[in-house]
């Protein structure tokens, strides 16, 4: 059967002071009232039923996830009790659903981006489901690029797959994945029509990743393995808690699609998104969704603005204030006990500012 | 006898948000805990008894002044029902103090400016009481220029008084008031060493004052002497609200003082202030006297800064962490409703801001 998997961890550091450790931003609330969560849920429920969504989150997260997704069943948020990097979730999700569904095929999805038009999506992640039967196939999806991006990783692809593939998919064979590339070679691959970007987001069956595993990352597969067989007991927590710490933090690109795109017996492919993609794990990237005033400004608060234009203002206190004069470029950011003010083009350092003010005042304001 | 007022009237647009039409620029205690209220309250009292302290202010503010100066006895604050402008404030305070005492000596100073060092204060004013006591004479103080101001008025001196003057006095006769100048005027009067910034402050006896206001302004002095003949009865309130609000408002600088410089009936000197006089009515200046970091940044709140240097930032909530990276010649006020941040040089501004402010929000904000 199929399976949709979000996969929503990361800390909180790019949307400081809004995003915290104890509210990742995939939690906030930003967007006409919805989270990235609650979209990255909606989008997989066009597709996937909704008994067959889980969600994969760092423990400590897993009572805000429920509280987001009230449709969630409560034993469908798979939570990591530490982050171990992408290779561990997604492996965890594929022996934890593969112990009872020796058929089961999984999408795994990020709830980092906004993705319109949903349709699109929906189409792709289903010719994607129907793809991922094939033998030995890991299918990833690429995002077809607009821009010469310097900040993302490429895939090149490579002939579009025959007749044998399912009849409705565009889809590629998968020729080889970049990291992200200097300016002249994203130009290059934007010029060339032959890359795309890699997305993160996956389609396979449970056994063909848990074999790539047991192949390429021994030690993890038998951990996860053995989390798998004590899953229903009573000694889950136990064992999770102890065995899922000692996986070796690797990411699933570096771990399984890079290998395996240049392995023979491997089967990746790829499925071009043509749609929105839209990063918003950043001030002036989240910008781009926000509404704009004529001005400019993208603003999700209350604001007096005077000769003030391109600005990213955000405050979570529909009764404040915030007003400018003369001002341009700036984000000014707004939460209970932290203001953020700086630069748009200062907003890359944001991590910095954050180290910085744990440095200065511990945890409180993290 | 010789009394003290503090006219401590204005709004609070020049320090928005932080000062407020309930809470003017006087009432803040900004400066080490202190507010300009209660520093010039301080200054009067190195020279003129506690009991003989009064402050004149708009009726609305008689509440807050009180709580600020527990000392004041009750009587001692003089609450205009409306604005009159200086030449309607210092009259009725004439009037009233002159009706028990009819030697009355009155020293006028304001409440904007910090003033240091205070016991150079002190004897200046101690010299334009004892100055005050000659006949028809109208004292003034002239601060000694250290830039070429063009947003202030001058007065140009003229010969020093001779031997018939207080003996330890340092005064001058003054030729005539300049109103504010351009910068080649400004640059000319800093270089000719005659003349000195019009303080705003004066001492004169009130019987001097009132038969100026008799020659000058007959209806205002009519409408003043009314108000004075029923303050000890049962109908103050009604005759003050009934009648100051009649009176035509105006400046005493134009009314009086500027007049009677030209008028060789009236013997108008001026006392030199050679000391620091700041003003703080505007966030620039306010820096001035605010504690400042290696980096210039001058600073009245909780911050972490990284990059960041000759910013004003100010909170009026210790609890709030405010964080730039990358900021520069920024103002940051934070208070409970509203936050205002614009760059430094566009402070002069902001009176176009507060006017938009309450266009768009009411006078929630104000």
């Amino acid at each position: 059967m199929q399976y949709g998997v979000i996969v929503a961890g990361g800390k909180g550091t790019r949307l400081w002071p809004l995003s915290r450790e104890a509210k990742p931003k995939q939690l906030l609330e930003i967007l006409e009232g919805r989270s990235l969560l609650q979209l990255a849920y909606d989008r997989l429920a066009t597709v996937v039923p909704a008994e067959r969504l889980y969600v994969c989150t760092g423990a400590r997260d897993a009572g805000a996830v429920r509280q987001h997704l009230p449709d969630l069943p409560i034993d469908n948020v798979i939570g990591e009790p530490i982050g171990r990097d992408t290779v561990n979730a997604i492996g965890l999700c594929c022996a934890v659903l593969g112990r009872d569904d020796p058929d089961a095929v999984i999408a795994f999805v990020t709830a980092d981006h906004v993705i319109e038009p949903v349709p699109v999506f929906g189409t792709a992640l289903a010719c994607a489901f129907e793809l991922a039967e094939g033998p030995r196939r890991l299918v990833t999806f690429g995002v077809v690029p607009t821009r010469p991006d310097t900040t993302l990783g490429y895939i090149e692809r490579g002939p579009r797959l025959g007749p044998d593939g399912a009849e409705a998919a565009v889809a590629y064979e998968v020729t080889r994945f970049v990291e992200k590339p200097d300016a002249e070679h994203a130009q290059q691959y934007l010029d060339s029509g032959r890359y795309l970007w890699n997305s993160g987001m996956f389609v396979w069956r449970a056994d063909t990743m848990l074999a790539q595993l047991g192949e390429r990352l021994p030690e993890s597969y038998a951990g996860l393995a053995a989390i798998a067989a004590a899953w229903d007991g009573p000694d889950r927590a136990r064992i999770l808690e102890s065995t899922f710490g000692q996986l070796v933090a690797v990411s699933i690109d570096y771990a399984v699609m890079e290998p395996a795109s240049v392995d023979p017996d491997v089967d990746v492919v790829v499925v071009p998104l043509a749609l929105d993609w839209i990063d918003v794990g950043s001030w002036p990237s989240l910008a781009a969704v926000l509404p704009r005033d004529e001005d400019g400004n993208a603003l999700w608060a209350v604001t007096v603005l005077v000769d003030s234009s391109h600005n990213i203002i955000v405050s979570d206190d529909p009764r404040r204030t915030i007003a400018t004069i003369g001002l341009h470029d700036m984000v000014i950011v707004h939460t209970a006990d932290v203001t953020l003010v700086c630069p748009v083009n200062e907003a890359p350092r944001l991590k910095e500012l954050v180290a910085e003010v744990a440095r200065a005042t511990g945890t409180r304001c993290l």
